[in-house]
């Protein structure tokens, strides 16, 4: 770290800051500058010491020099995680896709939509039991029921499952049916539930929270990781800005970015991220050009009477025509899809 | 509701979409204007409905013209919510204030601290057992036994206890201890907790998430209201912006906004809403210039020690400036504190 | 427009606000529903109508059905726009690109590079005379200078220039040398330039405002369009949001939408749009993927002594990369570059 | 500044990067940490330095130290300025009021709200006479003749007149007529302008720009103050965020944090930062609590009939109020009003 000095500190404030980094087990390195000093704290910068220095008399502003999280980052860990599920795999040279409706609302439904699915080229099935919902009227989702509807979609068609786990207590029921775990951007930050995740060994994909900085996102991967848990996906889910137009603002930047910072497979949601279905075959193929690695989509037998989402929800056939243009695309990078 | 038609919507698709409404228990009306045809949805809008019309074929857009929360609305319950938890009164003409460290961090830091609040005028004493934090390599909290720390506190002043809630399963423990639960911004969404805190029937602060809406704030207010729980305080806390030099933007027309559409009481949080020591004296006035029901507020005896959020935490000393000047404030708003 | 009465609104200031639209030449259709009434304004609406009728007594809010722009929207002009300046043709088959520094060095830099930019098959030379800086204190431009040696790398080139003109009354000047104007993201809404512009009838690169909505950017392009003026190009640079990672977010659903709304051409900056040289080149293939029309990219011969914006130029051989990646993607979306 | 270099910084890089600095005339100090060298950079930090190191091949990052404004700070001015245009003072002991219409609509509505507003204790008149508009299809304004109408409300009630001025070459016109020179917060970054009114010599009343950071807004206001005129007032008139149930969220912590950074007034406008009436009067208080040195404020007789701006303008009845409120709550700061 960095420890700037306001311009007015004396020299016994700064002394005693220096005498705070040692305390810390840092070497501290006093410059003198012409018209502030400053010090630099050396040795293992660990994640809260940036805020434990700032409030030092004389102290303007703590700098943190190195990243806070640390199995999450491409520094320490150089070869690129495979995060693999049944046949589901991600981060490979092969751009995969996770598709299926918002919410799991009846069997008949979700397996003769899984087969379609299969068939177009998905090879992970993602469907809500468990439904967060902003109004406590809104549809919650089938829960147990659901989970089961989802264990049979598989057995139709080998399709890994992907679906939501909302509370850290639900994480054992949830576990037994999915072959992923998703953890959804509002509750990137609930830990019990990322460290109740992590403790089940079963592969996650993480969503974004909707106004995480990339260092918050890293972070919460790190509470799995932490729990000896390798198997993170990054999902990028789209945050909240000023623009109405949009559901949210996707953000495609994210995936050169954590390619570049974490080791870790980066996945993209083009549904949540625009909240208009007419956007989501563009933003799909924009995804992929980025570098994606998996692209997780709403897909709908008959949007119009999806009982949530619809209006973000494609159709198979219009799953069809995107699976073809990625396909395209993720030749003209190098990969397959 | 009212569903605005493309402009090149078909008679068939604008007769199907006034059945959809028709269906859906809502009466239809249809309007043809010059450019578009628009149709009004009369009856009991509920949450959710919009979403179930967007996807429809030929819709360009969804007006809701309804609020979905019903039960925070000040539109049915006229009366203003006065919350109480032992001495400790929240939405009357009195301006309270909670006060206290981030963390509880020992036993006589606790009660020493909650002595000189006491003294200084705090009616509730804050401080964190379980704490939420971005890195798994922070300090997470005494967790029970910091809950302890504070009933002895409380014991020792009578101040009334309020203290984070992190998970459902930690509920009816924190509940045992303290006088009201808190939410915290990170959790505002997390609906297993607070279906279970409203189900705990304790008073509750409900932080507002850090880029929730007011209407998203309104409806996890809801979550616990329909438990049957009607003792909830909304706190603003501050919000994500593009702003950064403060921790958060806070926004104090969220106080006379939320005193107009709800009947709940309103909290001001100024520590984690500047994140800065030094602008938390002036944002308390100003809170309570804008007509802040309560103030919560971080004080620690030795900021530069203090194991988290040190930078926002203010000596009791500078507590001590602070209430005498929003004393003044108060009495300029016709209220007391 | 749709005027949503308060839910106590009286019959008086219901008939009271039916007059008011009547006078405005609209006419009004009073919807009685269960708990509110709402009144549709029928007719031509006009920007600005919305806020006229919103300060009315026992109104709740005023919610927009047409959209404000004109001239700009694909609703009255289906034709897609081609802008043409010299060489360059911008929203046909071909996805063009407009290279160059961010400010013009010296005449033997921009004639150099000019060169480089040709053979690898930029049709555009971009490059600043007139820079608005943050501050008062960085370079400012080498001014008219500049334009004649931009002018000179076109003698040398054929590439057509695109520079950017700040107030209106350089306007004259700045197109004598420049074959498209350019409107910076900070001068989106200087109303007076726009104007200025369109008369100059010189095709325009308007640049989006860095927190302009959608509706504000067409409407800016509008003020261009309704001084006669069709030849604009509408450019996504990025927008200002909580993210702090890259210099700014680049939401490239914009394309898509844009080409949904407007018949007018898009291009893409993702240079400015992502601030890290290490993002533009994959930031670059997403926006051909998402259906950019053209991109407007920094390039630098040497960009660790450019005397601005080096962090996000690429040099002149990652330029060569950049564009055998982007036309494959071109290619996998049935375009050529 | 501190240059923060890769993990992998080669030994040439970091040498390469010292001689980089010693040729910008500033002095390296490199310090050799566990993981990463970091190179201090001492001596004058100049604006726009830090752009030009970032490139540096084995460069991470660039921190600043200072702030790069320097005729606007605190640290070399300690006095605080206080702005004179007539009658009216910001900066000192009394906090003063500028009120008034959005738009002038007609000499008599001007002169007859002129003395009203008068009667019940503003200082300053405010009144567009120049409007800058989101839509070109939108009220201009009455310009010169606008202005005209000022005057003459001035000469009748000795009020000093603030109106936007929106180009560099109607600034001698404006300044003719006018006490204060608005620059409006779509100009806040139109730097031919901001020279104009600097040059001119009148104060300035400068808006911040509706997503500028204080730093940006800091030194826009250095572009006046380095034409030598001092008189600039800063005003904070609401920021662009994801909120929408007001038209910009007001952030009041802007005021503490300009009055510690800078020895300029702080005047604060609740009109255009709520856009909503009815918030308008706890704002203002709420403002003059945080320590605003003036408001800024929309007044209009008849707000349902205004040609802009309605639904945010308040009646001179509820001026009078706000006046009462405002006056209470400047006593319980030790200022008068």
């Amino acid at each position: 770290m960095i420890v700037v000095m306001k311009v007015d500190a004396t020299i016994a404030q700064i002394d005693h800051m220096a005498q705070r980094i040692t305390a810390l087990g840092l070497t501290p390195q006093v410059i003198h500058g012409k018209h502030q000093t400053v010090i630099a704290a050396l040795g293992q910068e660990r994640a809260g010491l940036t805020e434990v220095l700032e409030p030092g008399e004389g102290v303007e502003k703590v700098l943190p020099i190195m990243a806070p999280y640390k199995r999450a980052s491409s520094e320490l860990t150089r070869e690129r995680t495979v995060v693999k599920a049944r046949g589901l795999e991600v981060g490979g040279a092969r751009v995969t896709v996770i598709a299926g409706p918002c919410s799991v609302e009846s069997e008949e439904q979700i397996v003769v939509l899984a087969r379609e699915l299969k068939d177009l080229g998905a090879t992970g099935l993602r469907g809500g039991a468990f439904k967060p919902r902003t109004s406590p009227y809104s549809f919650q989702g089938h829960k147990e029921l659901g989970l089961k509807m989802l264990a049979n979609a598989r057995a139709e068609t080998g399709l890994a499952i992907v679906t939501e786990v909302m509370a850290p207590e639900h994480v054992p029921m949830v576990a037994e049916y999915a072959d992923v775990l998703q953890i959804g951007a509002r509750n990137m930050q609930n830990y019990q539930l990322l460290q109740a995740v992590g403790d089940s060994g079963k592969p996650a994909l993480l969503k974004r929270g909707m106004s995480a900085t990339q260092e918050e996102f890293l972070l919460a991967a790190e509470y799995i990781l932490d729990r000896g848990n390798p198997n993170v996906m990054l999902c990028e889910r789209g945050i909240r800005t000023y623009e109405d137009h949009t559901r949210f603002t996707l953000p495609l930047a994210t995936v050169p970015y954590l390619h570049d910072k974490s080791h870790l497979p980066v996945v993209v949601d083009p549904s949540h991220g625009t909240g208009k279905s007419k956007l989501v075959i563009p933003m799909s193929r924009a995804a992929v050009a980025a570098g994606a690695d998996a692209l997780i989509l709403e897909v709908h037998d008959d949007p119009e009477h999806a009982v949530s989402d619809g209006a973000q929800s494609i159709t198979p056939a219009a799953f069809g025509q995107l699976m073809d243009q990625c396909r395209r695309i993720a030749a003209a990078v190098d990969r397959t899809l």
